[in-house]
């Protein structure tokens, strides 16, 4: 086998692992988090609004560590910066 | 074997494991969100319509994230960037 | 062993392992909500019409995550796209 | 040993390994599901009827999945499909 | 050694360890079960009746689980569907 | 080596290994069934005779499940079916 | 070496392992069944006796699996059946 | 393969899983925190603004530390130091 | 290396590494079992007599366990009934 | 392969995981201090200040902890004081 | 290599995890016995004489088991019966 | 490579895992003890001097452990006594 | 490489490591011990003195487990018994 | 490569793994026993001279334990017995 094939296949197989475990705790986390806010909109209907803000603001941090990983991935298959040299 | 071989057995495993793998959590997460509004739903009935309302954005937000796994595998599978450099 | 040989094993072998981890966590996180659906009605027995609905709702979106793997599996076993590749 | 050997092998311990470990957290989700319906039984016996209704969707529910993972272990012991590009 | 010896050897490994890993959690499950029922009646001693009514009906739900395996380890070490490309 | 050395030391493993790890998860189950039948004896002395009767079904269930495993640990030390086409 | 010496070692190793991992959950039940019957003795001293009773009709229950890992250890150390096809 | 070949594939495996593992906890952090927001709030809603406040800076503190680890990725990704003593 | 010291090697290691595996989870149910009578004296300190007889009928039968492991190695290292088979 | 192309790989891939590990529990545990101060604050709104300072200092011992991997990985990636032996 | 070297090698690593492992649970019972004491004595502070006999009387049955362990590491360090085997 | 190339590959790649090990438990117990002084502060504000005494004498103790590893590390990388003899 | 430097090497790693593992739970079982003493003295402080002293009887029996491991280190460092049969 | 470099380079290895493994859990410990004290004093501030008289002599009890495994480490980086055997 030729080094590039190689690089494919690790690539692929690396990406499609790091794709399913970096999803793992975000999900989680998530899960807990709505889970309270639910906890709490049972417990508190009148605050509905400023918990819906906390838990978007929440969910939208915790997406944005699920978003790293994902644009790592996506670096990986579709544009690689370390292919230059390999190609050269 | 020649090269081909090898990435194509390597893609379709790893396909296979990242999506069992990435499903897992996702599937806890959301678990845990919906015993969670059944409490509250079961606490606070006429909180029924902002309980139900929160829950689904809860799991649209965890959904995406198997979805993203998702769509990995499905480039893996279907119609990898890689594959030109092995292609060639 | 020729090509084919060896990614027919790999294939039979990487989905069963797939399916049997894919369905895991999905049957966990089933088991939590139907848990709690219980104590919701014996907690609350007049709300169970939409308790019956919440449940239902989640239980479609946990089964949703399963599915995706069973596709995935059974593509692999039935119409692997990467195929192609390989016999040529 | 030849191809069709390994085949055998492979498939007979993957399918083994598979269906024992497919058959876990389906069983330990349905342990939940009974052990919860039988105190929620305790606690409102009146509720009864709809307390088995829903365990039994539930039940069902899980027992699915369970069976997802029954029917890719029959296919691989006894049709697979991948059987076909080996024999030729 | 010729291929006979390797597929009677992983057989009954891989039956012997499916079967004790198969056997695990449903056992678990039913000790839950029977744990719950038991302190249900402890609590509510006239609803004996429908207890042991739903108790049979999850035990027998969880034993199918554990049937299922043991059905496929008695396929594998009696009539293995595989054998007869093996024996050609 | 010839064969049937490899055979009977993998099978002799393999059944030691299979017995201790089948009988693990049951022994667990017994223990929680039992403290339970315990606890609720402390708490409800008079309904002893209903939760003697329903430890011992369930202790038998659990116990079922155990010999599910000596069973098949047995077959495989004593009257193997995969032996004939060994000795053959 | 040949096969005799690989087969004792084997098996000797093997039943090492198999009696000590098969103890382990058995005394860890034990453990369990006992301090919830010391429980139970304080907070209901006058049912002393039917606790006892129980407590040991489940300890003998759990003996019994720990026996049957003791009897397969004992048979392979002393008496393996599969010997006989080792010596000839 | 020569060396620059490794170089890239090790890199490139290596950036991938050490993205998803370095997200995994931070993402657990936060879902924790975020929860813990929620509960704070519904208990106490007047006290928004502080708690909000304390969310932020935590949220931010957390953040940072899966910073570093995107930093160090996208060095070895873009930029790698040690890359100079290679190329000579 | 002859047979005879590869069989004295792992003799030894075995034995060292099972004793030490075995006597673990009964040290812990120990813990368990006294720590819970000394909470049942402290608790209803006129029921020790009881206490204290249930208390040592229970650390008999946890230490009976861990005396198997102990038996077992000591036939290993002192008598082991497979040796003959080797000495020949 | 020389020997300064191992070196770099081997320094890429080892600071790629350790600062990935050496980040996972510090952000657990600013959580887990977080999560307290919120509900400290929840409880005691008037002692909001005391609650700050003393996050605030714990915050930084944490991140003292996280900053000693970070340090130690740049140093390996840009300055390894073992490359002078190395490059002689 | 000769085989006294090696055994000698074996002997010794094994004796020194054998130790470590031994000793861990041990440790852990009694850290748990005696935190119960001092809850019990911290209750029931009268009853100190019964309390302490009882822990001095479980203390030993674990320090027992520590004890099983540190007789068979010793023996293999300072006269194990197998090497007589060996240096014929 | 040479003898010296795999020292250095050695050490730098066991200098920054041990560091990135041996941070995680400190950490974790740092943050266990502040949100501790953080509740302890919300419950008994009017002790606040003590708590904050208490605490800094514990973040110093864990503290040291952390350093301890670090030191180590430091001495690896920078002056490692070992080196002498490997320079010779 | 000769025997005495495989010896040395093995030596020096099993002793290292024995040291490290044997005193995680004894430092564990301290703490749980430690942390009942302070709860014990905060809830009953005028029986400080008996819990101080069964705090020390119970610190100095945890203590004798580490110091076997240590004992046995020590050995294998400065005055193997096992080093005679080598030498010679 | 000779001897003294396999030494050198495990014994770093060694070495450094060690100390960050024999650290872990001794933080654990003191983070355990730390914010008992914190929790003791809030509760009882008027006690505080001796909680924080038994929290340094359990403190200082862990200590202890960590120091051994320095010790260790660092005899085995500095001074090492075994390395007269090796020189010679």
């Amino acid at each position: 086998m030729n080094d590039m094939s190689w690089f494919t296949i690790f690539s692929t197989v690396g990406a499609a692992l790091a794709v399913a475990i970096g999803m793992m705790f975000p999900a989680l986390a998530m899960g807990r988090a709505i889970s309270q806010a639910l906890d709490a909109i049972a417990r508190q209907p009148e605050a509905e609004k400023s918990i819906m803000r906390t838990l978007f603001v929440g969910l939208a941090m915790i997406e944005s560590l699920a978003i790293y990983v994902l644009v790592i991935v996506l670096i990986i298959l579709f544009r690689n910066p370390l292919l230059e040299y390999l190609v050269k």
